[in-house]
């Protein structure tokens, strides 16, 4: 198959466990490899196995984690590859570090209520976290920091996955990282800053 | 500039420390990129920054970081950019994991005699090891384990630092992993193997 080079970037999810970032994520990277592009989603249990076998879940060794691989989307998004990261990162500062670092970064945040996170429970880590059993467990016994200004926001509580996939895709249209093709249908973000009003 | 989207590999230095490897590691990645190629070079110690911090020189930490670095090229090659390590990595099981993981592989044993290397001793760790200041160094108090098939090997006591790159060029072209360009001049392997005697 024929794949482009142009210009990547680095799509940085960030959520609740059980938000729906890696369901995202997929659904993400399946799209842009039907345009042709280069992806790698860097999953967050793939990279604790292969880039930080050993850490732990406390601060400073979430921070490293996140920090790692922020530095891998940095060496793939350079080389004008997709780094889709789905981990849950839940600190602003060190998203902001990666950010600053990688340049061409687009923070996802994917919204979704504690109760509904908890309700979907995809790991089953909830249950065990509410009952004490896992200690530091993000939205229960350890901080998530919501993004400020993320580029994209999706609610993944009042939207299908494909309206949340539509909102990514329609933000990295009109960012610049993607060029609307013929599934692009309907009045997307870019159409409308470019004052054109595309009906299907 | 435009850069083609090819199949590239993952170029695997490997040689006792002051051997030559980052040298000719910095001038394949320039040549590479003059041929419009896409390149990353996993440097030894921007790698135990960014990936391996808090990792020590006993066998296992240097098995996790070269796993780790094996890792990394292992994305990037699978993207179509050329990722040349320059680790020392002595343990030969390690490099042949590294292989299995990558595929697309490519081993350049970077041989000089550790008695050369000593007289080099490009960062001055050489007078270190040998007055028992750093433990665990490869060549003096570790093992290196010189591979058994390499692609390529490069002397650097007898080459000059061009005709060990003139080597791995074409060995690469042999491989399938680059065209011959004009700069290619004189008989390379891959006109060799053409069975085509090009000379200018």
């Amino acid at each position: 198959m024929q794949v482009s080079r142009e210009k990547a970037c680095t799509i940085w999810f960030t959520g609740l466990p059980s938000s729906g970032k890696s369901t995202l994520a997929e659904m993400l990277e399946k799209e842009l490899r039907r345009r042709g592009r280069y992806v790698e989603i860097l999953d967050g249990d793939v990279v604790r196995t292969h880039l930080s076998k050993g850490l732990g879940f406390n601060r400073e060794d979430r921070d490293t984690n996140i920090r790692r691989i922020g530095f891998v989307c940095h060496l793939l998004t350079r080389n004008d590859v997709f780094a889709i990261s789905a981990a849950i990162s839940p600190y602003r500062n060190i998203r902001d570090e990666n950010r600053a670092m990688i340049g061409n970064f687009v923070e996802v945040y994917v919204r979704c209520s504690l109760e509904e996170c908890v309700k979907r429970d995809v790991k089953g880590l909830y249950k065990k976290a509410l009952a004490g059993e896992i200690k530091e467990f993000t939205g229960i016994s350890d901080p998530y920091e919501e993004p400020l200004n993320p580029e994209i926001t999706v609610d993944t509580l009042e939207e299908e996955p494909a309206d949340s996939l539509r909102k990514i895709l329609n933000g990295l249209i009109e960012l610049g990282y993607l060029k609307a093709d013929a599934s692009d249908n309907g009045r997307t973000e870019a159409t409308k800053v470019a004052g054109v009003e595309a009906t299907v």
